[in-house]
């Protein structure tokens, strides 16, 4: 497998870990997001979104960092990961929607306003990110991972980055101690890698 | 079933669709969005994020539009619409984060801002809807359906209300004949219904 990455990605972060989790592992291409690699040709045609992580495992590629999760976990993981009942794989997906969507336009874009000095708008994220953290506290204070299961799932990957690298955004995780018991259960499964940020 | 349910929401004719496409039937729950009902105890007792379309199924109870997709396609509905193939599966996990980011940020948002006078990004928003139009019209042009399949699946039903009803965002559909084409070849399926926008 061959991971078009980024390093300071939390999204390639959430491929990396969980190629790691499951025992598998990739080759790391890195793209040059700070010189806009992403946004020329030859990126373009790979993924026409202008998005890392990319995955290419073979003849198939993957784009979106919930479809890559998705798709380890049908090749290559337990079931226990993103299991086949449909009430579990739907709450997941929920969750994947969450992290796509709640997750990036607040802790992630805080975190991006902050680490890389891009232009936001910092009382809309401000609000968001307080928003999605505290939907994630109380699933997490009834919940000992994100889908109600027994074990964890591709929810709690998609979710656990940017969650985990809030103070990155200026978000203090004190006022979260469920958060901050999942991340470090997150932290002690086998197989887990860390990132800058996060070591 | 019972659907807690918007009938101007395109989020929840997502859902509305699917149940009709499939040949299901399921009790409308109206939720008073304008009166703020969404954001009062008995509703968030139902979801915490306080968003509908939330969906009942005896003692199941599904949130987040894309969620409930998956939820009825695997309980329900013919395997082509949520194939069980890694790849096509991923595919259609990436174009339901695709849905719950770049069309709800970009042509859901600005119809938002037009049709129940929001106040919103104005600039932001029509950049982002311009790009995630021509990401769905680069795909379909190359496409019939977007997760690359001979048949429609979740995918389309995720991604079809907001770009049909772009329009009353004040995005011109002119420049996109194949979502145009899609689009219709969405409203020929049987059991399609509209919603208001989309007679």
């Amino acid at each position: 497998m061959k991971l078009y990455d980024l390093t300071l990605s939390g999204n390639c972060y959430k491929a990396r870990l969980f190629i790691s989790l499951i025992g598998q592992s990739a080759e790391l291409v890195p793209v040059n997001l700070l010189e806009g690699e992403h946004k020329q040709a030859p990126f373009l045609a790979l993924n026409p979104r202008g998005q890392v992580p990319v995955l290419e495992d073979g003849d198939d590629r993957v784009v979106d960092s919930q479809a890559i999760l998705v798709y380890l976990a049908r090749r290559y993981a337990d079931e226990a990961w993103y299991s086949q009942d449909a009430l579990i794989q739907a709450r997941i997906v929920g969750w994947l929607s969450f992290a796509a969507n709640e997750m990036h336009h607040g802790p992630a874009t805080a975190r991006v306003g902050r680490l890389f000095r891009r232009p936001i708008d910092e009382t809309l994220t401000a609000a968001r990110a307080l928003a999605a953290m505290q939907i994630v506290e109380q699933q997490l204070t009834e919940h000992a991972w994100l889908a109600e299961t027994s074990a964890p799932t591709i929810a709690d990957i998609a979710v656990y980055p940017y969650a985990a690298l809030a103070g990155e955004g200026g978000i203090d995780l004190v006022p979260y101690p469920a958060i901050r018991t999942w991340c470090s259960r997150i932290r002690e499964l086998p197989g887990y890698i860390g990132m800058p940020g996060l070591e």
